[in-house]
């Protein structure tokens, strides 16, 4: 974890005020630490019999998508709604001021597959606890929830139980 | 090229009356197409000493992101304006109706970097001519644009002009 951390640059008041924003495009910048983070995820997973990695729009996209590659897994979007081009089904959830929806494409996951769901970071843990229940609603197995940074003190953990959660580094 | 296409479905009617989109997220969501893409990609440019991969926003990003890791190069986004946290450079462009930007970190690539941009489809190249020129406008050298799709028709391998275009796919 260590020399992770120093690829990744703080940015305050983003995205609004008083928030400080963990910039991961430094670590995705340098071959070296992108190629580490997909090595310690495909460790993590490479016995886990992964059929598809679920990413979470946009960043999610990356980390997930290159950790599909390496798994032989399939490659499936979450994204914000009206985006996914054909069926879908949603899922809302509460943020700290009004409401947001997400969307799976409908014939994404069926009953059984075994599901590893993946987004750069998790905060709050709300997005990530809305798209673990759109793909349990499904009837998939979900195996487990990777990020690679954890905001401790926001308690995501907590939000997101009983799904599980891995997280490479943690603040 | 032939096994591909069955993984790409017609929507009519998306984003809006009149667009069929070529919706490419069967072909991502089965290991073996998703891998061959990723190969084929591989192959085309294992060569050719990519810095890095510049993905766009946010198809792209699946993409460029499984084909950074294998060139073992470094992944860059561009995305719309305002999603990045940091510093960024701009680019605006014309649309059909009205005008759209969008922005790269203003110390993501720098004079002589060997640049490979990707993205999931060329329609118009109306995006991809500005991302290429954003680019380009700090010096480094774009290898290639390699896309998944491209749809002749709508002739944004001439919008690129002199900017180059690989393709696998062709409708």
């Amino acid at each position: 974890m260590s020399v992770l951390t120093k690829y990744i640059r703080d940015i305050k008041d983003f995205p609004k005020k008083g928030i400080v924003f963990k910039d991961i495009t430094p670590l995705l910048k340098n071959p070296q630490t992108f190629a580490e983070v997909n090595r310690i995820l495909f460790e993590q997973y490479k016995q886990s019999k992964i059929d598809y990695v679920v990413g979470i729009e946009s960043r999610g996209f990356i980390i997930g998508a290159a950790l599909a590659v390496q798994l032989k897994a399939g490659f499936i979007p979450i994204r914000k709604k009206g985006k996914l081009p054909y069926k879908t089904i949603q899922k809302t959830y509460d943020l700290e001021y009004g409401t947001d929806i997400i969307e799976m494409h409908v014939d994404a996951v069926k009953k059984n597959d075994r599901v590893l769901l993946v987004d750069d970071l998790i905060a709050t843990g709300g997005t990530l606890r809305a798209c673990a229940e759109l793909v349990a609603s499904q009837g998939a197995e979900l195996v487990d929830i990777a990020v690679v940074v954890e905001l401790e003190f926001l308690k995501g953990r907590k939000t997101l139980n009983p799904y599980p959660l891995y997280s490479i580094i943690k603040y």
